[in-house]
């Protein structure tokens, strides 16, 4: 890379708990690698509201002359200091800190995907009416580089599909699941004690966390902004050990999937568990792991696969982009490139979605089940791909699981809903979307 | 990103065979897309030896405007033109073009993967001086970005390892020999019907076009100039049928793989089949599909999975780096990052490296020939991990098949030459490098 030897950035970071703490230690551990690569770049201040972290950290990694301050207008007010890293987590004192440092004319590098699913679009004009970077790749799938991959090397290509795994804790509990037969609950334990998943786990496993991910690669993707309030979500709770093992004798595997799909009227998207065949690359992605997955016209299929969260790799990815803001510092590009969304597509409503499904039904034992649910399917014009009565769940019932070929979501739900009402049928135990 | 809809940016290509013309057909189909997102992007000439197929490609398209010429020398020196694509192939002829077009100060955009392992330290040297970019992404694994991800996403992290399958062709035929049980010669065959082979398929099966690849890769990632004649490479036509279903029975498939390391003071690359374990990701990735594995300090492990080669792919990572190259024209910042070797470690000699070995020996079927090989294995420190007396190759003869524990490969050379002497042994029916 062209280097520039002369000069030393100096940057702040604000918040020093794990991603903040990793994003440091690479900073002390690869300094003379970063400057090889580019410039010298200084950590001149920590701002972190537990100063006593912060003091250790600097002590333990060796770092010189950092000045720590329990204030992070400190930061911002610097004129010495010309990017801002952002690790404090949460939506209103991040939001506050980042439009404040914008406006002070520093470039801003966040791993915030809460902020900048909910508020990117005013964050990123901010950026480029102070003409500087806000750049956030750290904001999905930790390590893994995306955001630059989408702007930047697939920018010829139009995308028409993502497809992610980029929630690394339910990725955990659903490999467990699968492959040591855990039940939920035992999964989401050991996740918890593994620190995979956190003590209210509600974020990760009902969806949220994805929703805001996925909201990010669809704008980044599209050109068109897809805030996370307009993600549908649907979490991983009901899986039971039975749809995983039913999934698997159909050949497939359940994974928590966020999916934005656009065909160039509207934007489709939405965030919950589904079945993909064995044999689907996202199929092999196991334990922690995130990946995403994009089928586009011209570079076809593609999928980008690593640690999705961690103090390193998401410190690295953080690095990664001071590094890109650095560069523009020197050469005089800042703003170099901000808010891509040009275009505004509407979001094509849940109801309007076109998917196959699979369905675990409890039903009576007896003649003619089978066909009173084929009937109520055909009724709504849902077509079974494949069936299958399974376990005897009593003396009288038992669980017939069905695969539907592709189906409009209301249509499919409302053919559920007759199932539901049929005399034969105890409960309809779980419907999962299929997807190729 | 930033868009400048008031420049025009006017390119010209060099060569119009597969990859040239599927990378018109983008710029043609995408061209308000590609506005969009950053400027217009106009090929103003093409330069064919075959005028007919020029003429017939721009009428298909539907191209207006756009000059064309059997002689290169046309684009280079027109003012008018700022970026070059050049998809000739070869060495002398683009090496002639390139020089010329940067000392004329065009950027150039290149897919030539032959011509940068082994000249682009001249080419990028060149290019720096013009003030000028020279980019190379389709240069390696067609579609999948990896040179920017490497320069520009993972600038922040010292890369320790990479491990790709980075030929089509030769993952192909593995896939082939693996899942539908052919010989060599077949799979070969099928590859060649199919278009993934060349009618003289030596580059692909013997490592050549893979040593390439490496090369470049090595070189970016440790920042080392590494050549193409540096990579010692072995190919895939001694491969067998009873090699590949021993290597499962074990519990590994067998793939084509360019690998690089670098500790830090020397490098270490090489293009040869290997066992890798069927847990390892990369022996998920089947048929013509490319993928790039790296292991860092910070990230830890990341796989880039996706098309190595086609029309399509490589035309779409070609106008990535050209919509680059303009936004750099755009931004007066050409030749924001050139070549990248800011150090200069040596090649560790082949004979220092280490790995485990697969060894296939015809050995007589009697008392103590295990024995007699175990101690030949033992003499030069090599020590067994697994091992199995296999197929009967005849009423007298056994095949013995041995997985090694990690050697040095001069040590484990010597131990085989002993083995290949034995009177109990008639041949080492093959040696095969194992990864982790």
């Amino acid at each position: 890379m062209t280097t520039y030897k002369s000069n030393t950035i100096n940057i702040g970071i604000v918040g020093v708990g794990t991603v903040g703490g990793g994003a440091v230690t690479i900073l002390a551990r690869n300094a003379e690698l970063i400057a090889n690569r580019l410039t010298k770049i200084r950590l001149a201040r920590i701002a972190d509201k537990d100063l006593e972290r912060a003091s250790k950290l600097v002590s333990e990694l060796g770092l010189q002359d950092v000045i720590i301050s329990d204030d992070w207008h400190d930061l911002i007010t610097d004129p010495t200091i010309s990017i801002i890293i952002e690790v404090v987590g949460g939506i209103n004192l991040p939001m506050q800190i980042i439009s404040t440092a914008l406006k002070n004319g520093k470039s801003v590098v966040t791993a915030n995907k809460d902020l900048i699913s909910s508020h990117g679009d005013e964050l990123l004009a901010l950026a480029e009416e102070n003409g500087v970077d806000l750049l956030f790749e750290a904001a999905v799938a930790g390590g893994i580089p995306i955001i630059q991959v989408v702007k930047e090397s697939l920018a010829a290509d139009k995308i028409n599909s993502i497809m992610g795994i980029v929630n690394g804790t339910t990725n955990y509990i659903l490999t467990a699941m699968s492959e040591n037969n855990l039940p939920f609950a035992e999964a989401l334990k050991q996740a918890q004690d593994l620190g995979y998943a956190e003590a209210d786990p509600t974020s990760d496993v009902e969806g949220l966390d994805a929703a805001r991910k996925i909201a990010i690669l669809a704008s980044v993707a599209f050109n068109s902004r897809v805030k996370d309030k307009q993600v549908p979500v649907e979490g991983i709770t009901k899986i039971s050990q039975w749809d995983i093992q039913y999934a698997k004798e159909f050949g497939y595997a359940i994974k928590m999937l966020g999916i934005a799909k656009c065909d160039g009227r509207q934007i489709e998207v939405r965030v919950h568990p589904a079945l993909i065949p064995l044999t689907h690359p996202l199929a092999t992605v196991r334990d922690s792991y995130n990946a995403v997955y994009i089928e586009s016209d011209d570079v076809d299929k593609a999928m980008f696969t690593g640690r999705g969260a961690g103090a390193l790799p998401t410190g690295s990815a953080i690095l990664g982009d001071v590094i890109n803001a650095a560069r523009n510092i020197c050469l005089q590009t800042r703003g170099r490139i901000n808010c891509t969304c040009f275009a505004s597509y509407p979001i094509k409503s849940l109801d309007d979605t076109i998917s196959q499904y699979y369905i675990r039904i409890n039903a009576k034992d007896a003649a003619g089940v089978f066909a009173a649910i084929a009937k109520a399917l055909g009724n709504e014009d849902v077509s079974i791909a494949s069936a299958m009565q399974k376990r005897w769940i009593s003396e009288h019932n038992a669980e017939i699981v069905v695969i539907t070929h592709a189906v409009r979501h209301a249509d499919f739900m409302r053919a559920v809903e007759q199932i539901g009402k049929l005399e034969c049928v105890d409960a309809v135990e779980n419907i999962i979307r299929v997807e190729e």
